[in-house]
């Protein structure tokens, strides 16, 4: 039987309307959290919990990340991390698939879970069978002692504290977290990081809680709009690299909970079918690349022109000081500036804070979506 | 300049309203064409423009397809025969994705492009950076002479004829078929498949066009459905497995042609979200694994008793003889029984018939879909 271990208390709702928006409040805390007393002073990454030895790590020769849902996505985000950092190639699949398809897997190769309850079936069943066929298995969790990391080869605990909503919220950003962690002791391992670069990315990740809380600051704009879309039937979202999968959940969080059409494409997808879909008034998401992810910014923002001309209302989030977006956006959504993998981060926020405020809009239970549960146990 | 290189008259639409149904039509013509004469008397696969030598091939230790929109899924049907049938690591990525995000690729990595023009723009782009990186690239390709296959290692060409309509039908079957093609001659060079093995699956490759004959002389099935749910805001399609990819596909298909909200998911992936989108009277296309694949078949079935429960009109797509679906489907489409990794060849056609009687019902232009061009040949 499943035993949730910490205390009811812990889990009251603190003056939010529901606990999804306390779980989106404790972001920046989940994050900074999650990077405690990872990193020595003399800048070496430790991860306490890894049960596997440096000379198996080094024998890793693919990364195989199975996951469902949200967690999927968290998954999607950090294989541009993982391969970027580590090259070590990276697949991302739905744990429900996984296991189905004969994957191809041996002892060279880590397969990565990723659960928030640790009790996430169809996962778990994915867990059992790579270790079946040999692979070595570590699992990104955040309950401790539940039963996918008590099956497994090694765990990061994410220390995002109790996620009660169903919508995963905090829990995604922790996932994040800990899939950079592991990529970074990887890339440690390995060698293809130096010890002052690995030092210097997780400055980086350190100033994100800030960065995070400023996008809760800034809440309003996007409280306002849910209020304002709230008629709307239909709603896109669009990303590249890195910021892809954040459309993806921007869109999931919609569907979840407000039970709309609600749709992640690949920016460079558009042409290729879903622009077919825009018409005129229909509210497009877009995030933007950071300026300095080469060509791509601006790649965006010619699709960005595109689907305004067909008439789309955009909604743009773009990071400071990037100008180009101005012209074209209806309404633009400011990030700080932070290193492109470390956007995803960011970006997610208002999109979280849209989808609960647009279901409460709504008259929806936004803690307790239909049809849903918080942890399937079932497969 | 990019120039048509086939007759205009062998373009008309020969007594159809759309090209999109001529082409839907010829499909069994364009599956029994893209297999002449690649197989031997004597059981061995040839593939002349296979500008690979043997000793090149079995270097190959990774493969990574890519693709767009329709091409990009007939990569993910493949991906599950490539790493059943040759135990090669097989990924599949958006081409616009591809090349920005640093991949990790080199001298043994093949990389497989597939378009239909052989101009899509992010594919060619896609094919010189990975020919820049020292990847090995091979393109299925429809277009003779076009640049994508003239700027490639090695081609594969389907002969599917000249595709009119933007949509495609006849050229993602032919796709596929070349895919299967490409994997049994690794297969046949690496040893893993003997060569009885591969001529069987060739001889069921081979009463593919007969079964895909059958799914068109039943479109009337199709047709009325598709006015019987004109009103429909939204449509879904769930799939597993190889059929995942053609939920995908079925979407998509219907979303380039009747601007509606149609969205493909894997099955498994239901209750970790898109389940909260279940409403009363909402149409659910499901296609069902045959019942050779392992506990697949079941699953899905409880999938489809699920959704039912919370309201959905389910529209079930199984192969002759599985009974157990029967209680479930508000409409029932049979399906000839067929080797798992082939369903998707026919379990696709009467998702394609439904997606272009739908949009000509509504009155759209089947044929030339707003905001979309044939060949994408910008980025």
């Amino acid at each position: 039987e499943y035993h949730v271990d910490w205390d009811v208390s812990a889990a009251e709702k603190g003056g939010y309307d529901w606990f999804m928006l306390k779980e989106i409040a404790e972001q920046p805390q989940a994050v900074a959290d999650t990077l405690l007393g990872r990193h020595s002073a003399d800048g070496r990454l430790q991860l306490d919990e890894m049960r596997l030895s440096d000379s198996e790590l080094r024998d890793v020769d693919r990364i195989i990340i199975v996951a469902c849902g949200t967690a999927a996505y968290a998954g999607l985000v950090a294989k541009y991390a993982i391969e970027h950092w580590t090259r070590i190639p990276c697949e991302v699949e739905l744990a429900s698939e996984f296991r189905y398809r004969d994957p191809i897997i041996d002892r060279s190769t880590l397969v990565v879970s990723i659960s928030q309850s640790g009790e996430t079936m169809d996962t778990l069943m994915a867990v059992r069978y790579a270790r079946q066929q040999k692979a070595r298995v570590l699992s990104i969790c955040n309950t401790n002692g539940s039963t996918i990391p008590r099956e497994s080869d090694a765990v990061i605990y994410t220390h995002a504290g109790p996620e009660i909503a169903v919508a995963s919220t905090k829990g995604f950003l922790a996932q994040i977290v800990a899939c950079y962690l592991l990529a970074l002791y990887l890339a440690q391992v390995k060698g293809t990081k130096y010890g002052d670069e690995i030092s210097d990315i997780i400055a980086d990740i350190q100033q994100i809680p800030a960065a995070v809380q400023r996008m809760l600051d800034d809440g309003d704009q996007m409280r306002k709009l849910a209020a304002d879309l709230a008629g709307s039937r239909s709603i896109l979202f669009l990303g590249r690299h890195a910021g892809y999968p954040v459309a993806l959940e921007g869109a999931l969080k919609l569907k979840e909970l407000a039970y709309i059409h609600a749709e992640g494409f690949a920016a460079g997808e558009l042409k290729h079918g879903p622009i077919a879909l825009i018409e005129e008034g229909l509210p497009v998401f877009v995030v933007v690349p950071p300026k300095g992810r080469d060509q791509l910014q601006e790649k965006t923002v010619s699709s960005i022109q595109e689907i305004r001309a067909r008439g789309a209302r955009t909604i743009v989030l773009a990071e400071d000081g990037d100008e180009d977006v101005v012209p074209y956006a209806d309404h633009l959504v400011r990030l700080p500036k932070v290193p492109t993998l470390l956007q995803p981060l960011v970006a997610v926020v208002p999109l979280q804070i849209f989808a609960s405020e647009f279901a409460s809009v709504l008259g929806h239970d936004v803690d307790q979506p239909r049809n849903l549960a918080k942890s399937v146990t079932v497969e």
